[in-house]
Formats: C-alpha cells, structure tokens, sequence
C-alpha cells in the first residue's frame, strides 16, 4: 500500500468563492499527510483549452503523486469522472472528469497505465447536489490514492483509449511562412505560441509578423530584456516554445492577441 | 493537552497585500506542526454578511481545529475580540472578532460549548499600532490554542449568549409565491438564494420569477448543463439550496442580480 | 548541516499563470520537508519599489529559514543572482535577483553576513530557455538551503557591501511642515506614509494635507472605526507609521493618492 504525499491542484474555482478551501479541507481530513500544490485555481471558468496547456506546461515539474484537474463545464451530466495512472510504476495519477483537460499531461507523463470510471461511491462523499464533484467525487478520490487505496477499487477499468483526447494545436510549417497560434497569454503580456524554434529557423532572425490587422517586424532576441524598446522580440521562452514579447511591456496588449489567436510569421522579402 | 493541527483561515485581506502572508507566518513560528488551510481571503473589504455566510457553507466539510475568521471592521474600537468553542469534547475554535461573523457556523457546528474574550495579552504579539489584531492577536491565540492551550487562559469567560448574533434572511413562503433573497453569486454567476427545494416544491417546476425589472419563467433542473440555451434554471445546488442558473453562463449578469437582492418566485397564472 | 524548514515567497508571479504552483512544485520535490509561506505574488510586474516595501513591512514577522523574492525585470541579463545570510548563526537566508528588492529586508533583519553569486549550475535546474529563474535558479538554491547546502557551495562568495542597495524615501521633516511619500496604498485604501508618528508631533493634532489638487484637513485617531464621517485620519498604522484612512472607505480613491504619490503635511495657521 504505497500512496501519495503531494496532490498538485488546478481548477477554475476562483479564489473568491471557498471553492478551493473546501476541496482542500476535504483532502485535510482524509488525508492529513499530503501536501496539496495549486498549480492555478483562476483558469477562465469554463475554459478546458486553457486548463489543459497550463497542466501540460506545468506537469514536467510536478512532484509525484495524485494530480487533482478540475474544469467541469458538464458536471452532473454524463461526462465521466476518471482517474487515470502514468508511470512505468504507478508514480502518479491523474484525477478528473473526462472532457480532455488532463490527455496532453497524461500524454507528457509518458502515457496512461490505467484508468478506471470513478462509479464507487463508497470513495465518495455525500452530495447535497450533483454539481461540486470537486468536493465530493475528486476530492476524496485522490484522499483515498493518496492513502494507498488503488486505482481498481474506485470504479470500473476502462480502455485508456477511450478517454477523451486533448487538442493541441499544430503549426503549418512552409518555406517561406510559418502559421501558428497563440496558446497563452502571460500575466507579463508575453504572448507563447505554438512554435518550436526549429520551426521558425529557416526563416531567419528577423520575420514579419502579420495577425488580425498587425504587420510588424519580429526580432529573435535570448532574453526579455535584450527587446529594444520599440521592438517586438521572439524569445525562446521558459517552456522551450517562441513567445512574441517586448521589453517591460505586454506583447499581448500592444499587438492586440488573445490566446486563441491565429499569427503568421514570414520571411523578410 | 490535546491541540489541534488545523487553522481554517478565512479574511477580508485579499492575497495582493502581504496581510495573509503576515498572519501565516505568525502562525508557523509559534505552532510549526498546525496546517493552514485557506478558505479565502477575498471576501470583500469589511462585508461581515458575506463572511458570515461564506464561512456557514464550509464550515461543515473544514477539518476539526482551529477556525481563523477576520472581517472586522470595528478593529480597535470596543468591539470583543472572542474565541468560541464548540464540539461536545471541543472539536473546534473559532477565534475572530466579535460582530456576528462566526455566529452562523457555531451554531452550523453545534453551538457554542464555552467563549472567552481574549483580554489576557500574555498570549497576544506586541503591537506596533491597534489595527491589525488578525497579526496581533487572533493569530497568535489560534497558535496557542494549536499548542494546546486552553479557551480559559486566553481571558475572560463569557456567556455564550452575550455573543453578537448573526443575520440569515429568512424566506417568506406562501401558497402562490415565495420571496426570497439572493445570499450569494459565485464565480460561474450562479445566484443562490435562502430557498430550500421543498419552499418552492408546491410553486411547480416552472415559476415566474420577478426581481428588479425581471419578470422571466424559471425552470427546475438536476444538472448546471441541463439547462436549456436562453432558459433560466433552478438548480439544487452543492448545498443544497436553491440557485438560479444558466448553462455555462452568469445567471446574476443575465437577471442583474447581486447578493443581498430580493426575488419572488411565483406559480404560472 | 542544519538547514531551514520554512521558505517565505515573495513574486510578481499573480496566480492566475502555473509560475506559483510550478516553483512549489520544485520546492516540494527537492525539499519536501520545507513548508512554503506565500508572502504575496500580487505585486505589481516588475514593480520592484513595490516589493521591496512589502517585504520589509513582512520581515521582521517571517518564520526563521529562507526568504525566496523574485521580482526581476532583468532575469536572464548580467543582473547576479544571489543568496544572502543573516543572522548572527546565520538564521536566514535571502535568495533572488540583485536589484535592490532584499536590500532593505535584510538590512532591518540585522544586515548581510554572507553573501554568494548563484553561479553553481550543479544546484540548478536545467532550462529550457534562460527566463524563469524563479523555477530553474532561485528555487532549486532555496531547496538546498533547505536540505542543508551551506552558502559557499552556491556560487563565489561576494563582498555584501557590494549588493545593490534598496531606496527607502526620507522625509523632509520641517518645523511648519513634513513633506512625505505614500508608501503603500492597501487593500482597504489605507495610504501609508514614510512618516512616522514622532515626525509629526510637533504640527498637533490637527494638521492640513496638500497633495496634487488636494488641500484637506487631517486628523489624528487612534483606530481606522474612530474616524468621524467625512474626515480624513490620521492613524499609527499596523507597521508603527502613519497612515492616511476614512472610516470604512478607501483613503486613496477619496484623495486620489497612488504609492509614490507626494504630499506635505503642514501645521494650521
């Protein structure tokens, strides 16, 4: 009976609402020796795309143990809760609903072992309602994998090829263009696109960016600060992926981009 | 000396200040084994009600110990700084000022068992100036009491009755409406309100509902996604009571509504 | 080899992106003994003034171990990172840019006694890209501080008179007037000033406010609730100074007053 000591928490509950708290209090009581991280509980509400490249980004660097992933648009419908195991040994478990905000991460993690529907009530709490899954389905499944319970007690194993997969968007790659789209904007206004930067070397260090109605010129540049003021840099960003940023500035609000956002990067002619 | 390894910790001190931070580290340095576990801190600036009712929908699901509860905006006036003890073995503290903030959860928790006004400054920081007690003197209490020091050390008992009551706005049910209060909007816009399933059980599954300049029909729904595009639900919230949404969008932005405005809700003529 | 338990964590981070829970994340997995106190991750981009003045207001209140402060406008530019003991048995130790934003901090925790440039990648992580020093410098530095790491294996000792000071504003203190700067505006709109009480006791009781457009009367009270309706206080704040408050509204939105703001207090005539 191995268990877990860390459960890595990210919602979009908010930090106003006791959302968070309570989820936390319920993990408290079942479960008083692990620790709980929150990755971010201020995904936009709702916003599954959004969770699921802040788990991906972040999942690399997450202690082993539970992952606790909670945007739930379809709570209480038939949406299926799951909890999902990676790791040649089981060094972690994903838990959530089904809707594709945890695939990329399972993926990153080396792919699911096993998974199982979330049908046992018995690791359940009581529900006055059927829409805070988070405190009363999720939270105390990843209590009980935290305290060693295993994965097949809560519920029926299913075919981790069923599981919803995530999206992630590619970038068009051509001789003279790259098309890509912006994943995140950060809250320093750097705006992290879909590139890696071999995508994008044969197109040199300067390209024009174009994008809704911008036209500008885009300089490679190794550091946030090394941007001229005036100047739109391309930094390899923290995540080895090209960011669009400036110096001290938002790249984001000056070109007007939004995560979601298509941008074409060319060659100079 | 029995202790406790839990501070539940609700305030009004936002998370941009370092308040929150402040409170924690007092905490650490004088009971280093005892877990804090936020409820929020964004209660807005000096709103006891919505504090108080905050705290009553946790209270039930917080791990037993010490609970931390700072909206107080008497700070340094007459008003009684209080700790309140409930449980028939003392399961629980609730420490905070004095001004109704705690009276619904202690009477959610059983009521209170003993109360002690903190007067004995033994167990209290040095304070610089008398405005920030959360620092100065309920943090440091709820450490000692962590610690194992008993409500009786901690100053003069009092009479549990003496206590600040707190304000729950009842509903007014009659044959062919009810009129009710919204208690709360959450961060999905969902507005709960002091309704109970079986006050409106006799209204049928579809009311009318007035508030303001609203006159719309309000449907009863299981599920937030059950909802029908452009209709109005009436779901069984999380807990338990009645709230009205909207699928995956604001119901109170939709109907304008804000915690604290009255609706009626009325049978189909 | 002694170590620390507790790290204090001050960013520009917010916690709306995964930086927060990603720099835990590291800290867990490499020390996860150490508890993690969240000072704020609120201040203002880059705004290193800002979070100097907050960690300074935080100091003297911290848990002994590490202090870990990354507001740091010039990560990945020849700006040194670096650790800095304090403490006469080297109670604590600061980590983080040198940019001034710990100069003050450590000053008012009895000054630096040793102090390293961070240049051992041995107890780094290795980075994608060279701009999250939070993640991939200062917290696996922090986490072996924890484990026990001793300073000098961190990097090449440095002369701690040569760190880069912080700016702490002075007050001009005259006999018919004090000119001062808002240091600090708060949550609840407090403005603190770069004043202290013994400052101004030779204006009286009673003195008049010029700032901007502002000419208004002041006066003194002991606690914010004391305040008469309309007027403008004058209260010994939480920290020991001055700070401009109204009764139960915002102080700075009433005067129009932002930190870094001037304004003269000056006795009646």
């Amino acid at each position: 009976m191995a268990g877990y000591d860390t459960v890595s928490f990210l919602s979009d509950y908010g930090l106003v609402d006791e959302f968070v708290g309570v989820v936390k209090s319920v993990l408290r009581e079942l479960a008083p020796h692990a620790a709980v991280i929150d990755i971010t509980h201020d995904v936009p509400p709702y916003d599954v795309r959004a969770a699921s490249l802040t788990l991906v980004r972040a999942v690399q660097y997450l202690a082993p143990g539970v992952v606790l992933a909670v945007v739930d648009p379809g709570v209480g419908t038939d949406r299926r809760a799951i909890a999902v195991e990676v790791g040649e040994r089981g060094e972690g478990v994903f838990v959530g609903p089904d809707n594709g905000l945890m695939a990329p991460a399972v993926a990153m993690a080396g792919g699911a072992r096993r998974a199982v529907v979330l049908t046992n009530a018995d690791y359940h709490l009581p529900a006055p309602g059927p829409t805070f899954a988070g405190r009363d389905v999720f939270a105390p499944v990843a209590a009980h994998l935290c305290n060693g319970v295993d994965l097949a007690q809560l519920g029926d194993e299913i075919d981790p090829a069923s599981l919803l997969p995530g999206l992630v968007p590619v970038p068009t790659v051509e001789p003279s263009f790259v098309k890509a789209e912006v994943l995140w904007v950060d809250r320093f206004g750097n705006a992290q696109l879909n590139v890696d930067p071999d995508d994008i070397a044969h197109l040199g260090d300067r390209v024009t960016l174009r994008g809704g109605d911008i036209v500008r010129t885009a300089v490679r540049a190794v550091t946030y600060d090394a941007i001229a003021t005036g100047q739109i840099g391309l930094v390899v960003d923290a995540y080895g992926l090209v960011s669009l940023a400036v110096a001290r500035q938002s790249a984001a609000a000056e070109l007007g981009l939004h995560a979601g956002d298509g941008v074409t990067l060319e060659a100079p002619t």
